[in-house]
């Protein structure tokens, strides 16, 4: 049973929502147009450092990988719920990227990308469920592992 | 003269839709927004196996990747009518992204993503005639050549 | 004060919009549903030829990458024009997608994007400010430097 709201899922797994992310640039960390929010690109950040920086699986294990995923993706919802309020108002998660600084002969970016979509699902339940694209990158801005982009419905 | 459904147009082109994708992951293989279905991206796969492994243009040729793009597109569609009841129903095709994994000095992506967006004018007419974009990865999920995300409007 | 409407911004800034872009493939510029449009990807041409070919920052260094981001994006803004009448009918820009063909080193392809996003803000104030996703790349389509995706708001 889904009884848990989002925010209540979150406390239950022992997690908090990081601050808002602060662009890196001339964007903004999220943008609504009626129902729909565009999250930008995130990336795990740690004290103001690069969690892991590198490419998976050379210098960045999957597992790491999977964590800085994770994180990634608890930005963007903090950047969601800046935007609307609360974590509660998210009806379904639409999309999520998730772009991974990939050695040349690594294939298993759809693994890392389970960190983000695993994480979406504990919080939301069947609503957190998106559609997703994953691929291999040669580099990430600031040297990041991974970045994960979401594109979610609120009410 | 655009006289044929979607449906008849594959079969007068001697295609069938394959079975709907199944995740390799946690996400879903479509997810539907008001009048819009995004769909995760695909991969080409024959009997349970990557077709054509490799990057383009070197393990993959040009024409083995197109045919690639092509079936994964299938696929996409596939998942589009798995949720909507029948391709019948797609009104436009939006947005089509197609990610190929190419040797680092292969620029002829947008070759490639022909193969995906001729497929889709071919059935849907004007009305498949999308928004693009095609882009470079040193690699993808299951070592496979090209992804395909499509985004659709449905009636 | 954002007094300015964009065109007039535009031409404060001394630019002009180039001709609507030419779709290398069986594609359209931009696709409406709605009051959102889709903008496909765009590389910066001059006089026919790809401006600055090549790889940042081997071939290509940080500057004439941002000035082939910030032409690319005036593209795409040229094709949204010319499918709604006039760039003033912009209402936001929703996310944009910068894609850097990328040295493997290189991990500043957010400062890259800036010239994309930089130019929207002078532009459209705070209603170019996006949501925005940037990556490497190792190659794109023409030996592209720099491909940039919009999706803006209409009215």
């Amino acid at each position: 049973m889904m009884t848990l709201s989002p925010s209540e899922a979150l406390a239950r797994l022992g997690l908090t929502l990081p601050a808002p992310p602060q662009p890196a640039g001339s964007y903004r960390p999220a943008v609504r147009e009626g129902d729909l929010v565009w999250v930008s690109g995130q990336g795990a950040m740690k004290d103001g450092a690069v969690l892991y920086p590198g490419r998976v699986d050379g210098q960045v294990s999957v597992p790491q990988a999977q964590e800085a995923a994770r994180l990634a993706t608890l930005q963007g919802l903090s950047a969601v719920g800046a935007l609307v309020g609360s974590l509660d108002r998210v009806r379904q998660v639409l999309r999520v990227g998730v772009y991974v600084a990939s050695e040349p002969t690594f294939t298993r970016q759809h693994e890392v990308a389970n960190g983000a979509t695993e994480l979406l699902i504990a919080l939301f339940g069947e609503r957190g469920r998106p559609s997703r694209v994953s691929m291999g990158v040669p580099s990430l801005p600031l040297n990041l592992p991974v970045e994960v982009e979401l594109l979610v419905a609120v009410e």
